[in-house]
């Protein structure tokens, strides 16, 4: 873990409310880490609803199959969810068949400890890839948090899930469904290995709306797509990218409809906030990459499709030569041009324009007569840079963030075994 | 410009033959850098013929297109070649009309300066992008280079070319053509932003052997496919990466035979030294890769198929945290069964074994039970790192070159406007 917040960090932290029928609780179960909490426990109450979305990778961690065979064959009874343990210094990744043993123990500890079935037991973890995580450890601590599980700590939760992240990242909502106030809280975990599919290495939300599992799973879905997924920090994507969101209904009990249909019109304010919360989340993430100097923006817009915008602004969003220049304060169009020449999508040099924060540096292929270099190199001082390229072909666009490449980058990397 | 050469530099270098037809003279025109070389001319006799493979970015620089063009209007006549010009500095890319005027500006002084036609006149440039290329610095000095030109300056041009390079990169081969001995000398510079397809930014092969353009070109064809294409340093593409071939002919009159197809069987043991030419060139750009410490060679065996292989090869080699994990001499195969998984290519993690230089620290999806900690950690200190990845999948296997990622990486690009 790095010793210093990043300059990146969010300047006010939201103070989060409670989410009835939702309990929290933290330990230190000495997974890998001294001296800091590494597990997490959410106690959910009855009639609470999950759906997720996960790494694409083709090597898959444990816990992350363990979610997918839970939501797959608890689909049809609504998906229940009684309780989320995750763990931070052991992603139980790459672990063979003792991993599938140490989720299935995890779940069935968990499910002793709240007093449900293990299949309504969700899991994530992270940290080092490879080495066998012994469940035992949980023997015993997953009983006490079940019992001290309390509705306000949120911030200690964030904190208990990081790895190489500087800051615990928390966001926090209240919106009306029906005439009922209802509350969405989320936290996610970042830091390396980030890119899409999904972005964020977990992440967890929280709501007290009566959704059902399939409306979960259609907000997460539409969500992720500008958000989470628009979101690059190294172009390596984790074996255990999770997002879960989970749903207790209790503002029913307040007057809140119950949804069952994605399309259902009461939902669109709910559906607004939920995508700002991940969007949110997900910026926390970008603004706390390893080695993060600057929180970098990438528009693409005259783009032929959406699909190509993404393609190319993922590009330059991954460009070492580009983040480099960034970390330099170097307005490096020509590395610019080098990406989105790479991308393999519909370009046309001579048609390229480009601008650093505003300030147009290059226009119709070459450098901006009006280009002032006092002017541009002041402006890349700025701890938020935005790269936009307008491609001049089509109405299309699309934006993603990422984060300069810094020496510190490679010395998290090149030191710590994660 | 590093000031301090790779430690993975080649200890011995070759001694350099002249090839009967080649002459070659440098000078320095002061395009950007002070107190060193920047121009190379090649002069090349009548009746040479050429071939070149280029960058696929879809963002080329002017010399790129300049040159694509002349090999497509001269393929009828044989693409005939008299001189080769090249300057380091500045890219002449991203420069608009202006960078078009440069090279026809440039071909037409050299083209007065060794008594040919424009057409005749191959051209390449390297350096910063987006700055015009003044190409008014050449007129005088390629007269005088015409006019100084010798055959023996191989050292001279391979320096001449280099920008962030930390060493010359030659090499040379003598192979019997029929029962001729012919002559085979490259040279290459490379350093960053280097990634297939093509992944040198410039390099450049002569002969003495009697081959058509055809023939040239499919020997460049089937060259590159496992040599500067099976290389990455860190995954981005140049807009100006350039591979040309000229073959003087001048053996014939020694008795080597003219070849014009490419199925010619007296071509096998001069196409297995070209391929071992371009392999050797390959790999001294991986040996001076940007801050490079370690030379990396990646290989995965037991793919579905070769493109899958390569694939999977080249998600190892681009991905930041396996870079940085070398660059720590840690065996972080957690790290490389993330770069396996993203590829989207079929792989099974149960089945997948992974070894560092020999020492099998994976096997069937978990940690070797023999793994040893100790022993690893004594042979990634290593200049050479081999990573052996075997899916179990079927019988394809590929090969990668690349080098580490370190700090000295993001120094060099964060201070250096290239």
């Amino acid at each position: 873990m790095s010793s210093s917040v990043s300059p990146l960090a969010p300047t006010e932290i939201p103070e989060m409310p409670a989410i009835a029928g939702v309990r929290l609780a933290t330990a230190a179960a000495g997974i890998r880490y001294k001296g800091r909490t590494d597990v997490l426990l959410a106690v959910m109450d009855k009639g609470t609803t999950a759906a997720g979305v996960f790494t694409k990778s083709k090597c898959p961690s444990a816990p992350v199959e363990w979610c997918r065979a839970k939501l797959r064959n608890g689909g049809s009874k609504g998906s229940p969810a009684r309780a989320l343990v995750v763990n931070s210094g052991n992603a139980n990744a790459f672990t063979g068949k003792t991993g599938r043993q140490a989720t299935a123990l995890t779940a069935s500890i968990a499910a002793k400890a709240v007093g449900c079935k293990p299949d309504e037991v969700y899991l994530a973890s992270t940290g080092v890839i490879g080495e066998p995580l012994d469940a035992t450890k949980f023997n015993g601590v997953l009983g006490t948090l079940a019992e001290s599980a309390a509705p306000a700590d949120w911030m200690d939760a964030a904190r208990a899930i990081m790895t190489t992240d500087t800051f615990p990242k928390v966001a926090t909502a209240t919106v009306k469904l029906g005439k009922t106030k209802v509350t969405i809280n989320g936290m996610a975990k970042g830091a390396g290995m980030i890119m899409p599919d999904m972005a964020t290495m977990l992440s967890f939300v929280f709501t007290d709306a009566p959704l059902s599992s399939s409306v979960l799973q259609a907000l997460l879905k539409s969500g992720v797509e500008d958000t989470f997924n628009a979101l690059t920090i190294d172009s390596d994507t984790s074996t255990s990218d999770t997002l879960l969101a989970f749903a207790t209904g209790t503002a029913a009990a307040d007057g809140a409809p119950k949804i069952t249909r994605a399309g259902d019109p009461r939902l669109k304010a709910f559906t607004k906030a939920f995508h700002a919360l991940l969007a949110d989340l997900a910026e926390q993430v970008a603004r706390d990459g390893e080695g993060a100097r600057k929180l970098v923006e990438v528009v693409v817009e005259g783009a032929t499709t959406k699909t190509s915008a993404r393609r190319i602004a993922m590009s330059i969003a991954n460009s070492p030569l580009v983040k480099t220049a960034i970390a330099g304060e170097d307005a490096n169009w020509g590395r610019v041009v080098m990406a989105v020449g790479k991308a393999g999508e519909p370009a046309n040099r001579d048609k390229l324009s480009i601008s650093f924060n505003g300030i147009r540096v290059a226009k119709s292929g070459a450098r901006d007569p009006s280009y002032n270099e006092a002017e541009v190199s002041e402006a890349m001082k700025a701890p938020k840079i935005q790269i936009k390229v307008s491609l001049g072909l089509g109405k299309a666009r699309d934006r993603v963030l990422t984060c300069d490449l810094t020496k510190e980058y490679v010395a998290i990397n090149g030191d710590y075994r994660s």
